[in-house]
């Protein structure tokens, strides 16, 4: 299919195009790789409209029965949804910890809702560049709500918090818990907190976790002057404060777009991407040079046990790289 | 003076060579890069035999009368102790906050302490190389322990706490309080969270904060399986808690060395370096070339208002450095 049929298509929403346009930005085909990149720039005009969301939390936490229900609620405020997941261990342990997507089931029949599974890749960074222009396209193709999964137990949330307007990790009843399993420094990057599975029997320990973390994160500052993380109730299941949630995502984007935070914000983003694609191609192009791959696995030994300076064994590396591409 | 001279001056403590040998590291100039080369390649072997501590906390939470106090009391034990700090405020703001390392006035005094201010330079990846280095010259000079400080507001804790063996945070005895002022995911790094101002008058109330902080990190994962974050009470008046601090670092380093963690995490630091050095050095190459910098700003704008595709404008950058340096 050509790339004026793709654009056409994904322009008029066909899921269907839009579908076969991420499967081509996915390809490592170096012709697909053109066509990609001429339907990126052809695209961009598109772009931009949606409010891109993050969603994460340790497996269990009911990640996508909520994504399911979330979805759910905002078509039928008018609105059209995508679902994108970023899961660096379907490409680590060749199982995805996400899953199958098409589990969504209920929210996979609706007509204003795309759900498009983690790009497989072999870099969380060449995952995150795929989801960010999966998200372009998305744009593109009318969805004003991008849903963005990913699962709290590695480098994934940082790499969706940089690509959202807004982050959003999702805990359950028993905060003081070890299951809790969250990692140090992911419950920071929250704009709000979701305490899932509030329904009415668990609402008394769903209010101590509240109160907990709440506790938690006065003592440390917020990273945004105009918002202080919130922590709100919800039940998947039942659908418990969900209206409040949407409710509270639209609060936060009026208050970042009225201060110009929101836009300050995506240009940042937008630039962090640009000088990321910049370094990881180089990065690559490091490791993959034949005259550097002849000697790295001994300089890496060597510095590792002290035997040499890193930063010489690094000037070393650097000159076999220069030369060898002059 | 020539290296072998500094060299010898290092191996023999003597405190003049070390501060010249440190200076030269510091300098631009190329003759010197060459010199501080073979400096480093002969002293590789003397290094690592000390025990690296940072030691971080917001401006006003003592840091520097600790380390004096902490400084003594090590050296009353029979060690000797460098002080290195790494500061980079010196050349973004073109003041210091961690300000004249002089005020050390009685540990200057001491003829086993050696203290030097934050190197200047124009990025934190610069400074924290060179804080590395002269950490390594200090080693040589049989300094066994050596004391890094940072101040807690900004990326640098980061940094120290990567190029450390153990990292230590000062906290004041008002946890719940905003002026508190620690950056989120600053706390999470911490081996050891001292509460520093806990004299008798303080006790009850640096005891709550001690709870606090407890159950703050309680809710969060241990970055280390052996080792859960220690919350302890000092004085730097009164030298409160001080030999306990002492112990419980030399508890830390005799469990990490016990199970391999010890050597396991200065090799990866190493590496860590060595990587950090090639890709600085090939961001500061590509920002530097010339061909690049013609063009870097209109696509940095044109990126940043959405206008082109970040992927695609990188792209187009790395064809203009590549095809310069051929």
């Amino acid at each position: 299919m050509d790339v004026s049929h793709l654009f056409s298509g994904v322009l008029s929403g066909n899921r269907r195009h839009l579908a076969k346009s991420i499967t081509l930005i996915e390809s490592k085909k170096e012709t697909d790789k053109t066509k990609a990149s001429e339907l990126l720039t052809m695209i961009m005009p598109y772009t931009g409209k949606s409010i891109r969301i993050g969603i994460s939390g340790v497996p269990g936490a009911g990640k996508s029965t909520f994504i399911e229900a979330l979805g759910k609620f905002i078509i039928s405020k008018g609105h059209k949804v995508a679902v994108l997941a970023v899961d660096p261990s379907s490409q680590i342990s060749g199982g995805s910890i996400l899953g199958d997507k098409t589990r969504m089931e209920e929210l996979t029949k609706e007509e204003n809702a795309f759900i498009r599974p983690s790009p497989s890749g072999d870099s969380l960074g060449g995952v995150a560049r795929k989801t960010r222009e999966a998200m372009l396209l998305c744009e593109a193709a009318g969805y004003d709500y991008i849903l963005v999964e990913t699962v709290g137990v590695g480098q994934s949330e940082i790499s969706v918090a940089n690509m959202v307007d807004l982050f959003t990790l999702i805990q359950l009843p028993n905060a003081g818990d070890e299951l809790q399993g969250m990692k140090r420094g992911i419950m920071e990057m929250a704009d709000i907190i979701l305490i899932n599975k509030s329904e009415a029997e668990n609402r008394s320990k769903a209010e101590i976790a509240k109160k907990q973390i709440e506790f938690a994160l006065h003592l440390t500052i917020s990273k945004n002057e105009l918002w202080n993380c919130e922590v709100m109730l919800v039940s998947a299941l039942t659908g418990y404060g969900i209206k409040e949630y949407v409710e509270k995502i639209e609060d936060f984007i009026n208050k970042m777009k009225a201060s110009g935070i929101f836009y300050d914000k995506r240009g940042e983003q937008n630039i962090s991407w640009m000088w990321s694609h910049i370094m990881d191609t180089m990065k690559d192009n490091f490791i993959s040079n034949n005259r550097v791959k002849g000697v790295l696995k001994e300089f890496q030994e060597k510095v590792r046990e002290g035997k040499i300076n890193p930063t010489i064994a690094g000037e070393e590396l650097l000159k076999c790289f220069y030369s060898s591409i002059k």
